[in-house]
């Protein structure tokens, strides 16, 4: 039985290209140039009922986040929103379930600049598959393989929330009132609706050398990164960025940083040369989006954590695969 | 409890559109202008394990016919095909099973000129999404909208033979031997591997008036046709063309008709200028497709079927819903 990232790998090299696919298979999307001055980012997710999301979620919420983890590979390349077809397979069209999850979908899909352009209906379980098409200026998309040797590595807003409300539930502090309701709902709307990175990801063009969303782990898609451009990377995870919320409801610091590197969030992480980092505290002042320096790249392989002492460290676990 | 047609009006009514998008929610696939001079065709389709194929279908079918309704689609609209994504979801990646899937898959794409350039694999009841893309000149699409009262209606190849493989095997006459089991192959060739008439579609650019694939039916998908053009289509039955396979294994003719209304042999339907006819007989012996004339379009509604007095009468039965 072969792993999810080993079948890809085995599709990647069997899938033949041609001369107007810039990137296929291996990144947040592909990119292709049909035509000149045509560079277009193409990316399709699957969210599976009972797989990506407990059956028992709210319909609205189901429309939203298929479109968001879509909308996010596509802020990951740097890619501006244009066009959507939606492959809806569901047991039965009722209009109690379908209508908010239309409307969620989009208006997600409206908020991003991009339109639904066709799709599929089918009678089925229920499986949706978003396909989102973007565009970037000719040789302009984010990729995963343009990191340098001494770049530093960025990642937007806070990582642990959506983890924390998936996973950590039980385990959270009394939240019946006050502040550590707020922090609850807080978290959970992590989880339920993150919001794609589409602003961040248009604006780190020219600027990041490379970018990833963070929907595996941080180490699995920084490790992802840092494969596809043959460098290591030393994160120091006392670095890693925090949600107030998450910091009133989860006190141990070992939870804490096993659910900053669960996945989930939809963040983007991207390396920058150290001579454009002042570039980038302006961006994250001007468009009021977090942004913050959590390692380095460097020659080597693997993600590497440095820990109090300055000793570095393997990732703790693996990312999230399907089939294992 | 909405139908599947009823459902995609109302999506289609609610998906907001950009100046971009040519033409949306409605049509065999979508067309897009991302630049100038870079009209594209996006179209995606989805196989629900035991809704579009049985449970025991051979994996390599089940690769193919994925590939073969997509480009169908393509074909439909005069494309050229030129990129695909894969959403796969499996309940496991057994390499017994995905590897003949993904080699038949990946070689229907190559052998009509598109490759695979992403997709997502996820753990899942067994379904496949493929989104393709394929390029026309500006303008060029063959679309279902732009048909004139005065038109022929022809279809290409033959029809019935699909229908007459997955409804009729109990009532076929006996194969066990000679002709009537070459006959059986072939028919159940017809449904397996359906050929993608994109040569045909490339060709019709600029020659067809209107196109649309035959999946769901001659006279639902005619009728599809017919309303987004505004037209009524008279068809004459006893012209349908019909294989000497089907000819072969099915005796009764009320059996014949049923069989060549029922879809699924993907051939293409489409309305030609009078004067243009003599161009189509010219590519049908170039390109070695039979093009059948079977009607004509005219002022009105709906499809009309013209019995052996010249009566008119309704067709039977309704196009294939997922959802009734």
């Amino acid at each position: 039985m072969a792993g999810e990232f080993d079948w890809i790998a085995r599709v990647r090299e069997r899938a033949a290209l041609s001369s107007s696919v810039i990137r296929g298979i291996g990144d947040d999307a592909a990119i292709v140039r049909p035509a000149p001055d045509c560079d277009l980012v193409i990316s399709t997710d699957t969210l599976v009922a009972g797989v990506h999301f407990p059956l028992d979620t709210a319909p609205a919420d189901v429309g939203y986040k298929t479109a968001a983890v879509n909308l996010s590979d596509l802020a990951a390349m740097g890619a501006d929103p244009l066009y959507a077809t939606l492959a809806l397979s569901i047991p039965s069209l009722d209009p109690g379930y379908v209508d908010p999850l239309m409307t969620a979908l989009l208006g997600a899909l409206k908020a991003h600049g991009a339109c639904l352009i066709g799709g599929d209906t089918t009678r089925g379980p229920l499986v949706l598959t978003l396909t989102v098409v973007g565009s970037v200026p000719q040789d302009g998309a984010l990729r995963r393989d343009r990191a340098q040797a001494g770049d530093a590595v960025y990642v937007s807003g806070t990582l642990g929330d959506a983890a924390a409300a998936l996973h950590a539930r039980g385990r959270w502090r009394d939240t019946s009132s006050g502040e550590r309701r707020l922090a609850r709902n807080r978290l959970e709307q992590r989880l339920a609706r993150p919001t794609p990175r589409t602003e961040l990801g248009r604006e780190l063009r020219g600027l990041a050398s490379a970018c990833i969303d963070v929907s595996d782990g941080l180490c699995a898609d920084l490790g992802h990164l840092c494969r596809e451009s043959g460098l290591a990377a030393v994160i120091d995870p006392a670095l890693l960025p925090c949600s107030r919320a998450l910091l009133t409801l989860v006190e141990d610091p070992a939870e804490l940083r096993r659910l900053q590197m669960a996945g989930d969030d939809y963040e983007l992480c991207f390396s920058v040369a150290p001579e454009r980092e002042p570039d980038l505290a302006a961006l994250a002042a001007r468009i009021h989006v977090p942004l913050t320096r959590i390692g380095t790249l460097g020659p080597g392989e693997g993600v590497h954590l440095l820990d109090d002492d300055g000793r570095l460290h393997a990732p703790p676990g693996a990312a999230y695969e399907h089939f294992l």
